[in-house]
């Protein structure tokens, strides 16, 4: 039987009961598909920083080197919001990218036809929507050098944003991989006009397009691809981007659909290893309460199945169920148009069970 | 009489016609006021390039010195895409916006009812959007040191993003000031948890704070700001933020109208100082043909008479003439639900001037 390692890491505020559902999900999968899943859990953020003093122990990193894949549920909440940056949650996210290598952040936004009305969007915009954000991951102004000092007008500070060539292509190559097996169109966003970082880019961006001729290829100004994710989503299929301007655009693109607790992402490094993560952040104010939604948890999951497993018909199996359970009318309360009828975290989980 | 000095620099592509609108536009209030304007022309970007080879002459800086205010078309176009970044006609707006000091962008994004339909959000998200971006223009990653040079692994190139504590203070004033007059809400939006330039930008913000108790203050990070403008934009009244974040943002919430062609924007010096332009860009691909639409040329002006004149009454005037034109059902080709119905740059022109 063949055995794959999984890393799972639950988190903070919501994240340890969505991971359950999304364990359940797997456990089954394993089982129809005659492999085994070995999970080995770990601590990461609010949690950590509470057990470990560290929002990123090293027995995490540990553990999530030795596994194939990273299951993470969400970190952070009000209680460390005050912390100094260091003894924050989220800092256990950046450092574990950093560690894991993982420089290639995929955000699928894909606005499933029953949930169209969840969206702030005319359903003729929207409807059909859907688009892949490739975001550099592990480089530019998130990781660049800081600086805080006093000058003769009061304090300074500085962030540096810095690519290399190499970062650029690698990302720019992975992009154009998941361009190939779509629609084959990339956009690349830069802000060119102004930023010497983005003039790399686009450099680099067109040298590697010459290796992928059958990808239509081309560039975006940051301000004016936020218009046009307003404007005309539907004109995208991929799109990639430097870390800061990948942030900004994937969350905005994942609000298109309305339904932000059914979107998924993968962190990957070079390889197959990857770290598959909800988009939706810890929801402090609901955790607990079993009412959270795990299908972006569970998305991830198949999304894992896909990009670190390569079992494919796994992965479009858990999707299809997923689908199916929505399009028989059921929802957890963020989704839900009637709140009355929504159903809670651990029925949505048996409900895809049952349909896989 | 009073006398006010106008720099007028139409620049490229649609700018000198919808600028001939705005200053018969202005003619008229002068002539109503009992004021004199004094105009004196010009040159910035492609047209500058082309005439001066610089895209921001030395006699377009003095003229606009000796100005009370200046007012802008739009620059750039196809022709001057390729050429290397000092030559580009960005390259003139950057400088202008540096040599002058205009620190403070103003961009207001009103769905005025009559426009509703015009967006691609679901009337009931954005009917009652009313939010103003104030944008901090001439400090951050936008004029940080840059530099390019080879490293082991290929070429490298960077950015540097630096912020001064006056630099916020300035900005930030500015915005608690806006909100005063508006519904005393103010959202500062920054990256504090990664950037160290957004956590002296919220250290700063809420140490200003003090002396605004009336204004409500919240904080918001970048990406999910980029969501909450999709998902639910009425809830902003101000926004203030940094160069780049606000490069992005002002363009997505002037997207949410759906009418870009209706949008102002003013960037404004220490005093009463400004500069005044459309939201929208040169649209080369129109230029010349007459269908351009000058309301948020004519708009743009209707602010310089409000901020740096002083004339509030004759801004009011102004703006309701535009509107009354509008719900007279006259719409311009960009706005227009049916093309075919649509009037010209000089007809809009007229029936503004009319309705005033
Ligand atoms: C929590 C934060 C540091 C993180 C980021 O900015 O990368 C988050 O917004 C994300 O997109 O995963
Ligand atoms: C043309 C460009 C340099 C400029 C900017 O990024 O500031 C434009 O996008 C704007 O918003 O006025």
């Amino acid at each position: 039987k063949k055995n794959y390692r999984i890393a799972v890491l639950p988190g903070d505020g919501i994240g340890p009961e969505i991971m359950e559902e999304a364990v359940k999900v797997l456990s089954l999968v394993a089982e129809r598909e005659g492999v085994t899943f070995d999970y080995k859990y770990g601590r990461i953020g609010g949690i950590a920083i509470d057990t470990d003093g560290t929002p990123l122990p090293a027995e995490t990193i540990a553990i999530s080197k030795e596994a194939d894949a990273v299951m993470l549920g969400a970190v952070g909440g009000p209680k460390w919001d005050q912390n100094p940056g260091h003894l924050r949650p989220e800092a256990g996210l950046l450092g574990i990218r950093k560690e894991l290598g993982l420089f290639a952040n995929i955000r699928p936004a894909t606005m499933h036809s029953s949930m169209v009305e969840a969206s702030s969007l005319k359903p003729e915009v929207v409807s059909g929507v859907d688009l892949i954000v490739v975001r550099e991951l592990t480089g530019g102004i998130y990781f660049g050098e800081k600086k805080r000092y006093d000058g003769p007008n009061g304090e300074v500070a500085e962030d540096q944003c810095i690519y290399h060539e190499a970062e650029v292509e690698r990302i720019v190559r992975v992009a154009f991989d998941v361009a190939r097996k779509r629609q084959k169109r990339l956009v690349s966003v830069d802000k060119a006009n102004v930023l010497e970082s983005s003039r790399l880019w686009r450099k680099v961006t067109e040298r590697v397009a010459a290796d992928y001729p059958d990808v239509e290829l081309s560039h975006m100004l940051v301000d004016a691809c936020a218009m046009q994710l307003v404007r005309a989503p539907k004109q995208f299929d991929v799109i990639v981007t430097e870390n800061m301007f990948g942030d900004i655009l994937s969350d905005q693109a994942a609000m298109l659909t309305g339904s932000i607790g059914m979107l998924a992402s993968a962190s990957l490094a070079e390889g197959s290893f990857g770290l598959y993560e909800p988009v939706h952040g810890s929801a402090p104010d609901i955790a607990g309460q079993g009412i959270a939604n795990p299908l972006a948890t569970i998305l991830s999951a198949a999304m894992m199945l896909r990009l670190s497993f390569g079992m494919d018909k796994a992965a479009d199996d858990v999707e299809r169920a997923v689908w199916s359970v929505l399009e028989a009318g059921h929802r957890t309360g963020d989704i839900a148009a009637d709140r009355s009828k929504a159903i809670g975290t651990k029925e949505m989980g048996r409900l895809v069970c049952e349909a896989l």
